[in-house]
């Protein structure tokens, strides 16, 4: 890790920064993808399979409805009580419909209603991501969502992860559809004889998958957020454990090389012993060479207090943040910007990332400023809606007539004086 | 407008289309137009205010702290009730932070927290739209935003728009900048000597301004949503008012030339008489040359009931939607995708428009399908909390590592095995 001590607060922005990663960059060969999925739909699916992924598919659907699956016993008990903790935690997000009057007679209220199509890509690559499968599904079903598609690759063999396919049946999805990368989200951009077309699109992947989903959003889907490498900022002081700062900074840089570890604390002590800690854990890695990239990149940074600590944390934007502090509540109500937020030293990142209830598809890449992370919100449109009663128009209706007529737009005002002198006692 | 008489199914998508509208065609005027503000900052935007607006600027900005607008009495009290209204509906909005205790010793919560540097854009053109500048800056100061910048263009003698100015002083606005079209998004993205860079960036506009918006998305800035002409899609039966329809369609034609308005109803004989009311009261329109332009490229659609009527509007997806029926909260209950719904004879479309309380910056061109409009959700991210305590970490942990290790993470799960292992009775 570089260090660094008391930086200036003219340094910060420097020490925020994020690998530069441009999707524009990836846009013609993308571009070329979606418009060959959007023409050629399955056969370029499968073409790309073939080309990419290397297997030669008889179908792009599975259905699951007469498959079964096997998964080790203690590994179905997690995932059980990893959907039982997010189904409670994301049923709790569900909106009341709560009618306001805001005026005698001038009813106002919204009502949440799903998005009818949604879309869920689930990355393939080293391991299956049955943790991501969860985090979609179960808040697209909470929202009611009517048709949830879900998009994977098939595995080496062509066919279908062994527990992602139990995952699935677990959570009630009939069909999946093998399918990755850019022609996924291509496919459900666009729609294909076996892929429906899709309202929005969910999902982490690569910088292809990233730029297809950018791309998606100009034809008029909806993406969950923008993308970048995963992150996590640790603000710990001497009351944390060495130990438990060092593995949970490994847990993000195994993620990939580019992930962004950053240790800030109030002691020097405790940045040298994370220093120690790390070089001791990460030797057990099997994604040690990624972790160690990851690692070498990544920055330590010694500032005057913990108040201090928050602030630069609110301006790096982490997509994790993590406190081990001492009055870590009082930490917390300072934080105004970041994805997740874990208190104290019992609250690991791998709680938020599988099961204590929390989403893990969370906003990156400093995007914690403007974007939060996947909710049941992100599966409903949020309606308003309204009703006036005679008496309302008649109390509204005169200063409508005013604004309109200040705006100069007479056809806005002629609909409220036809309704007023409509009831005008004749 | 346009008859249609009973469509088959095969001809609604056609029916549903709207304009093709392609701000990518504008791309390179308008990401000149970054660029050059990027790179000059204020004195780009000066310049643009000469070229564009034919207006000599001394400042970009106007201090509203030491400044008095007059206004008419009665416009400044419909002002004050449209506050008023709008305040409450928002205010109903904030979301109350709720513990979950999703297993034992494992509490998950989340936080809506204020974006904190917001940019509203209010346009300028034909009138002073102080409406948008209601529905934008009261959500975000219920939202607790810490700044709102505020972008307006300057009025023909390079000042401030008399309304504007009052509505700002009363919504406590201290300075306002007076820059507009795609040079204002530009200088809230980027940041100017005069003009913030912000987070997030709201506001109507004409088709640079979405260009320049859509392009400010792509270099890391939010944005509410994609936008498109404004439209409004009215189910009518026998008992609607036949000159309500009709002027209920024409403010909403005399937006502009390609504003959408589409009439669906079962009954042929009102579809008659709005059309003869539509000639009557559409003469008499200051924006009639507007408003016949948009009425001729409009539709009515006889349908063979109410629920199919209903059925081709969630397909429609409009950003306004009327129901002027019997029985009108039954077929709003089958509403599924509109931006705001107006229910009954009474509650006319500039009800929202102005002063109900409902927000008028809401989805169009189909985008209610997967986006909501503007509310105080608009204006925050919900930043999820978690805790374990030594309990929560004991239930929670076996499950944690049963995962991680089926997704090959080594480093999650060391993560917890350490806290584990910590725990344990020695």
């Amino acid at each position: 890790m570089k260090k660094y001590t008391y930086p200036d607060k003219s340094q910060w922005p420097q020490l925020c920064k994020r690998p530069a990663f441009d999707p524009a960059e990836l846009e013609n060969k993308v571009a070329s993808i979606l418009k060959t999925v959007q023409v050629n739909g399955d056969q370029a699916l499968l073409n790309y399979s073939r080309e990419f992924d290397k297997v030669e598919l008889d179908s792009l659907s599975i259905s699951l409805t007469d498959k079964t699956f096997t998964i080790d016993s203690k590994l179905a008990e997690a995932i059980k009580v990893a959907k039982s903790n997010i189904e409670k935690f994301h049923g709790s997000q569900k909106e009341e419909t709560r009618v306001i009057e805001t005026m005698q007679g001038v009813a106002c209220w919204r009502k949440s209603i799903a998005i009818q199509k949604v879309g869920l890509y689930i990355p393939g690559g080293s391991a299956p991501l049955f943790s991501t499968l969860l985090m979609l599904v179960i808040p697209a079903q909470i929202a009611g969502c009517n048709e949830i598609v879900v998009c994977t690759p098939a595995d080496k063999s062509g066919g279908l992860n062994e527990v992602i396919g139990w995952t699935c049946k677990l959570l009630g999805i009939k069909k999946i559809f093998l399918t990755g990368g850019a022609q996924a989200i291509a496919a459900m951009t666009f729609g294909t004889a076996s892929i429906p077309k899709v309202d929005k699109i969910f999902g982490p992947g690569n910088q292809y998958v990233t730029a297809a989903k950018q791309m998606a959003q100009k034809i008029g889907v909806a993406i969950d957020m923008p993308a970048g490498p995963s992150e996590v900022l640790i603000i710990a002081d001497d009351s944390a454990y060495p130990a438990f700062v060092s593995a949970d900074l490994l847990s993000q840089a195994e993620h990939g090389s580019d992930s962004q570890v950053v240790l800030v604390s109030d002691s020097e002590k405790l940045i040298a012993e994370v220093g120690i800690e790390l070089q001791k854990q990460i030797e057990d890695l099997p994604r040690k060479e990624i972790a160690e990239q990851a690692v070498a990149s990544s920055r330590s940074i010694l500032l005057e207090s913990l108040d201090v600590a928050v602030e630069f944390s609110n301006e790096y934007a982490p997509e994790h943040l993590i406190i081990a502090t001492e009055n870590v509540d009082a930490i917390a109500e300072k934080v105004t910007v970041a994805g997740s937020v874990f208190l104290g030293n019992w609250s690991c990142e791998s709680a938020g990332d599988y099961a204590s209830g929390t989403n893990h598809t969370l906003p990156t890449n400093g995007y914690a400023k403007n974007y939060s992370g996947v909710s049941v919100d992100s599966f409903v449109k949020k309606i308003t809606f309204q009703k006036l009663t005679e008496e309302g128009i008649k109390n509204l209706g005169p200063h409508l007539e005013k604004m309109a007529e200040a705006e100069q737009l007479k056809g806005h005002k002629n609909a409220v004086s036809l309704r007023l002198e409509k009831l005008k006692p004749s």
